[in-house]
């Protein structure tokens, strides 16, 4: 259980970091989309270890292969399932972690549920789990395409520890992200992030930061009252990423130092439609779109594996140190934002899907 | 959909603040728990508008019943199902709105959604819709009671605007967040906040803060990777409480700007048990509780319901300006206490039953 | 667990047959369908006990409630919930049940399972556990008859033990069906059914039967594979029926003695569209609807409860005999009819919902 | 949507008879179940086609590789995932279904409902899809195993055409079933229906019949009211099933024929336990397992793909003929048998799991 998120575009993922494989099946996918595995692939690439020098030097290709589901080029309506192969499997970096536990790792908790674990790797922790998440958005991101054609969903990172950037989060595009190695929009911040991640690294430790992510161009009317509010589903699908901490949709903590005077967002007629003056909403109202801009920024600790030698106990209760062998990200937010689109794809092509059932003029 | 919460302890809702009543349908309780109308309505008095001079003045007693699955004060192991009837409902307060949508309201997105709603008192959307999320907590709660004798759950407001608050979170006792009616266990602030509520209802605005939830003697196992990683269970049931804007978990937001070796939390053996010596994680790793104190913390925005006008526009497209006339709260925070502890008690008993569900030696 | 059916247009049952009340919660009805309080008494008369001299006696008038969802005539898209107390409530005459398990009722497996049981009447287990699925199936013929103006649902009893009635499926009309209290459209059947029925109830006895049940003009497409088939799914609805022992589709078990020669339904092209020559396909080919009447027969064992002496045990395991005392059905088939139609109605309306979902062109 | 099945011990399959191959993700397993390739491929070699003279001739290996979820030979508790390549694949022997529908297959239906099909040897209806239900049977075998080491699950051919067997359900066992290509344990009648089967397929004709089912050891207390009684949850399980056309517990349709007091099964004391004396029910009363031997009987029609000339249209609406040219069974029930019993198994290791959830002393 819990392997599987959506209800009407419902992904379940499976693999574990060392094993045959990852992957993902997509159950609900409308029929006759266009769909293709470099479509799936150009959203893995944006994920992939080893993509710069300053993400982690693990070598996997990461080269996926649809297995069911299309046929020439076109979703049958029928689940469509999609592999990844692992290919740069090296058990004995960790063969120190079949006994010890890694410190605000996954591996004591998966211990304590279960009574076993894969300890090579992380196992079903490890972030590789996330490929089936993004194969599985860039299916999503082409139902969408097809249900709405002006939408546009776009995450970058915002700050890395103390580096904060300035975007215009309006009109930043995919490829202003992708335009560096940390896929920050703000050329200086940017610079400064790439620097400080180096260096942390060179000193064994790790960083932190926030990932924004910007919804353009959404129709009014997705989201269900009152548990599936659009808020609570991009919430849930965010603190299911690893190494998430915090959520804020719209205004987020800053709304609790403000007054409701300040906080409205007052109607008015703009374009010939219903808009908001100001959106301190982030584009939800009752957990559901109202066609403005919906954005939300996302918490991210630092990674948890660190070169220096740390404290921690073993399986049986000796208290040990521990230092980190395998090849590792200092910092997991530029390889996190697509990992970030495609978790909020997902929210929206299921709310779509969602409210195109009970709509009576879809 | 998405009026049920829940995989095994599963909960639906129903009700909109004008009609017959609100309650829930609790499915999936075990049988031979104790359960009463008094345990219920212990809670319900806790949401209860009136409560105190700085709730709305509404005044709805909220007198549960429950209409099925408990015989002789134990539940039956079938639904249970509690209804609360509407009876201070004033359409006439209300029969502005069924023209204009109120600011940071769900009026305009229900109509967009449904092409119609409830305009009375704010139908679905209207917070009394937490009724029924209430009286299922009451019942998880003797649940979890059931299953760990120990476990400990308290909500307080910890913040209003810039009041912010102390609080020794280890040891706060419900009774000591029951002891002022602004439910902040640090007595001098608790003073200010109150003080600072009467004077913002006076000047027609409202107020926003942030409520935090600690669970303490928690079991090390519950949370199911990856999509239901418990903190992405609450997130998810935080954000579906109404006015609220963020979630974030042990460090938060505030780990983004920490280097790993500081936020990471070593392990160490104490009292027999394998321990963490810090907890920024807040008792969450993987998905997965490690038996530390689970802490979280719920930012709310000011209420959207204020006294002075405020420009909006009507259903016919035409713009307007609209003052509130119905009663409602300058400040939710103190009756959103028994919300957030609610449904974190749901996320809790619903993981416990499904980790009972796949653990060999329960 | 066990007490929601549909996946979009998902229904909640609660209650015994003694306490506050039974009823039903509806989540996913579409919005602006017309609903009233009559739509539902009318079908909930059709299912209430004492209509007829061969029904059970007991006097309950079954008064539906609608508590939510609906505003002004019209369904709000927010979850509909409807109640019926319970009325004429006899604990007395149950008295007995307390320590005894009645042959071939759900006493003894509810005790194993549960541990605890409400002995009155039967508790959750009794036929009155009904009421809710026949109003939710009201309201779903609202839905579908909004959907698909054409479509027809018509169940019948074609079979009382031995006397078995001769009915031409594809014309005959609720009208015809009611056109007698044993709600079989064969008037020469329908009087030996009726004479056969007081026979068997003065002899303290019981009778069993099969209902059939035709849908016409069900547009081509509804059903999902591969594990929620049109079939699978009213193949679960009717076996969750009270009382019921077996499922046939189309050809049913009589397809097993048939060569494939004769069994295939050739296609052939029949006022302009496709059509197939035969139907012993039951209007459903590899488990979505072709266009053709889709028909179904369900067996119905003899009703349990009987006025003899039988042989049981008690509680604590001492054998010792039992008669009924409660007042009962002789033969529940009259009354099923309406519950017949009701699963099938919700099947059907769950199906066009999800087809709605994934349907470019709905 | 529907490709999933179970709710706590839950499958997902994926794959069409021709692509990249077809599978199956169990989300919900148990951790330290001991799994291996050699426990599942056992049961798929019992489903396999070209097995003997009397199947398909259809040339599959069928062997499958675990993905994910198993470690050193025992689950994780993560999700199992298990993929068998399509091997035998002969595109061309299917280039005249892209354009013809095939009588009383899903060709018609699928182009109705999706505006697309893979054409290739019936896609995503074939009967192919249950090599991932039969996989996941296999797993499911053990984890009932481990809960319950005395269950007992056996399928066997009872009825080919107008051949009936005569067998002792409760004594038989697989190595019986097993012991002749037509999987039926009455030596006299496999030997008729082998020859029947052999002669109808020289006719170019085929053959239906009944598989019966049943399952001795089951503790009582498995199944869950209302809606997800154990027998609905069957008889689901079994129509989801390619060609099946009806289902029956225990005394299923000829229950109709009978009196109450001769159906009831009388209460008795036996071996200390509470027993029945008869088992109409079929070990299943209100929805729950009773402790004594469960069985249901399925019925599958003739093979819809035959040798002869049939009527069928095109799919631009010309009438026309065709023939098969695909190798194909003339009879599935013999293969048909490991499919029952991998639904038989899901569903009672599914309700084991839901059980446990809510049971204080598992």
């Amino acid at each position: 259980m819990g392997n599987t998120f959506g209800q009407l575009f419902r992904i379940t993922t499976f693999g574990e970091s060392h094993g045959g494989g990852l992957g993902v099946v997509i159950d609900g996918c409308p029929p006759t989309i266009d769909i293709s595995e470099a479509d799936i692939q150009r959203e893995l690439d944006r994920r992939r270890p080893g993509q710069s020098k300053i993400t982690t030097q693990r070598k996997e290709e990461d080269r996926c292969e649809i297995l069911s589901g299309v046929f020439k080029g076109k979703s049958l309506g029928t689940p469509i399932s999609i592999l990844v192969r692992n290919k740069d499997a090296r058990p004995d970096d960790y063969v120190d972690l079949a006994k010890k536990f890694r410190p605000s790792h996954a591996d004591f908790t998966y211990e304590a549920k279960y009574g076993i674990r894969n300890w090579q790797g992380g196992g079903r922790a490890s972030a590789r789990e996330t490929i089936g998440r993004v194969a599985a958005g860039a299916v999503a991101r082409k139902v969408l395409g097809a249900l709405y054609p002006k939408i546009d969903i776009v995450a970058y990172v915002a700050q890395i520890a103390e580096v904060t950037a300035r975007i215009a989060k309006s009109k930043v595009k995919v490829r202003d992200v992708d335009a560096n190695i940390v896929r920050c929009p703000d050329a200086v911040a940017a610079k400064k992030m790439i620097s400080l991640i180096e260096k942390t690294r060179e000193a064994g430790d790790s960083l932190g930061g926030v990932i924004e992510c910007v919804i353009r161009n959404a129709p009014a009317g997705l989201g269900e009252p009152v548990f599936d509010k659009l808020e609570a589903d991009l919430a849930k699908a965010m603190l299911s990423l690893p190494a998430t901490k915090g959520f804020e949709i719209g205004s987020g903590f800053s709304a609790t130092q403000m007054r409701g005077s300040e906080h409205n967002d007052a109607f008015e007629m703009r374009g010939g439609r219903v808009r908001t003056s100001t959106n301190y909403s982030g584009g939800i109202q009752g957990g559901i779109s109202n066609g403005e801009e919906i954005y939300f920024r996302v918490a991210f600790k630092p990674t948890a594996t660190i070169g220096r030698e740390q404290k921690t106990v073993t399986k049986s209760h000796d208290e040990t140190e521990l230092a980190a062998r395998g090849r590792h990200d200092p910092c997991v937010l530029p390889r996190a934002v697509p990992m970030v689109e495609a978790m909020a794809v997902l929210v929206l092509c299921d709310h779509a899907l969602r409210h195109r059932a009970i709509n009576r003029n879809p």
